[in-house]
């Protein structure tokens, strides 16, 4: 602990004598602090860059909660592998690896270099009447995800971005979230993809109906058994193996923050590795960054999952860390300091 | 004017053709569309950059208006040039180039493969007591600025951010700020590079005998004769040039807005070509972004100046291009589209 204390004040003194007025970095500066102190070095290094999309397909699809057809959430796999789809322009824009996760499409896809196949089922069953789970699909899901993430870290990734898709996933999340955060299921629930109002109405009532008959167990497990995703629960496994790693964690939208509050019961030092990265248009994500006293380096709008958050804030990190390994000090420029008042 | 109109809808098309939920990509949606009308394609190119900083010393600095001495703007000049300050670090990790003009330092600086010398004076007059520099002056400024452009221009870049370094610039600005707006000068002064209250309290006491002193008069060119910085005047001349040649104007913080509000005046369309970059956490930026109806990318409390915020929000940028450029459309990568409702 007084190291970390030291190594925090080391952090502020390095960064309080690069040559700019004190502060002046605002938000960046703070980032540096704590990719210091997740990384545990006065150096961090960010380099080592992978985009983790884990996809899967979801039985509540069946109720017509989205405004796409289920086959997309395969469709979008294939283009994320061909490099059509916006995280894989992004990604490589950016410098970042990307993997594809199969954590349980309802068919699966072709062999690809990019592809990993860690497929728990064909898709969840329909939670509207029954678990969309069991028990030993929900553990082998956390699994999954914290073996991606301890073999990402072995292989020297320092940095991993987290997203996810899913047609019908928003639903899962809405729920999960209104569990987690006791918050009314109706500030919850958004348009996904793109519900009309009508649209948007018959979610709310599909996902109430389903509450009702499954119930409302305390448990971080028992929630995501009964209303996760095979990528959410994935993802909740990763987020906590990430940190446990000391891993930079890039976290995307509502349903990366979803994941994030079922994680944060499992590992509590989850936040710490945590860099915020975008604020998404699904007002659930609201309530969520509340919950974790977090602001977003970016606020644009978004909605699209994917981890392209991640993959856009990506610039920002390296940007933090490089003005902290790379600036000038005062004393190494010979620039003057602030005169006395 | 209708091939303009046939250009937006083609856009809007090619933007709602891609592989996501419309409008899923929000801010960065509307940012490719500007980026291909400025263009005047539906396939913008901004893959060359140059990050322009223009400094200058200010007569103004003598009345203690700055929390750092004045020769600080000459030493970060150097700084600049051997590459430690924020802004050589962000253009370089960004892949932008870089120039630093010397507007106008007080002492000039060792001839360098990265510095323009387009010197008006050694630093303005002190405003408090005389016009910061004569009308000639002023317009040496503004067509050394314009020749600029065109000369960048001229050699294939796509992309200008704009940046600057002043110690006592803020003054300039505040008191720009204030008579272009017609807002109440307190409303328009801040810390700058880090005054404390008592500082603030001073400088706003000081420029405003400055502005009783030399009155208040309504054309952009006499009040920036008047209280202008000549890196101030550069850049306003800049910015309505780059325009003229459509060329992308990455817009930086508080001191580039005040130049942007006198540029206005000048060139009618120069808005249409401006991405705004940051939010700074000067109060005056706040009024002039309200004035031209511009929520900028980033929002990360930052206030360095330098063109820090322009190179930072440049990856957004190539992000935007590159969704519009290389993502699959519906058809290409055979996604079905959204379910009727």
């Amino acid at each position: 602990m007084s190291d970390s204390l030291d190594l925090k004040a080391e952090l502020q003194r390095s960064i309080d004598d690069k040559t700019k007025p004190l502060g002046a970095l605002g938000r960046l500066e703070d980032l540096a602090l704590q990719l210091g102190l997740i990384q545990g070095t006065r150096s961090p290094r960010v380099e080592d860059a992978c985009i983790y999309v884990f996809a899967a397909d979801h039985g509540i699809a069946r109720e017509g909660v989205s405004a796409y057809p289920q086959t997309v959430t395969r469709q979008m796999v294939q283009n994320f592998l061909a490099g059509g789809a916006a995280i894989s322009v992004f990604a490589k824009l950016n410098g970042m690896q990307l993997r594809i996760v199969d954590a349980g499409v309802i068919e699966p896809c072709p062999a690809h270099a990019l592809l990993v196949a860690r497929r728990i089922g064909p898709g969840t069953r329909n939670f509207l009447h029954e678990p969309a789970m069991s028990a030993a699909q929900c553990d082998a899901a956390l699994r999954a995800g914290a073996e991606l993430m301890a073999e990402a870290r072995a292989a020297g990734t320092r940095v991993v971005g987290l997203g996810d898709m899913g047609i019908g996933n928003t639903s899962s999340a809405s729920v999960l979230t209104s569990l987690t955060l006791g918050a009314p299921l109706e500030r919850c629930v958004g348009r996904g993809a793109g519900l009309d109002d009508i649209g948007v109405r018959r979610k709310l009532d599909t996902l109430r109906r389903a509450v009702a008959a499954r119930g409302t167990p305390p448990g971080a497990r028992e929630r995501l058994q009964l209303f996760g995703g095979f990528e959410i629960a994935m993802l909740a496994g990763a987020l906590a193996e990430a940190a446990r790693q000391r891993t930079v964690i890039l976290v995307d939208g509502f349903i990366v923050c979803a994941a994030l509050a079922i994680a944060c019961e499992l590992e509590p030092r989850l936040l710490e590795c945590c860099v915020f990265c975008h604020r998404s248009a699904e007002p659930g994500h609201d309530l969520l960054l509340e919950r974790f006293g977090a602001k977003p380096l970016l606020d644009l709008s978004m909605r699209l999952g994917e981890g392209s958050g991640a993959a856009l804030a990506y610039p920002l990190v390296r940007a933090a860390a490089a003005f902290l390994n790379d600036m000038a000090t005062f004393e190494s420029a010979a620039v003057s300091r602030k005169s006395p008042p």
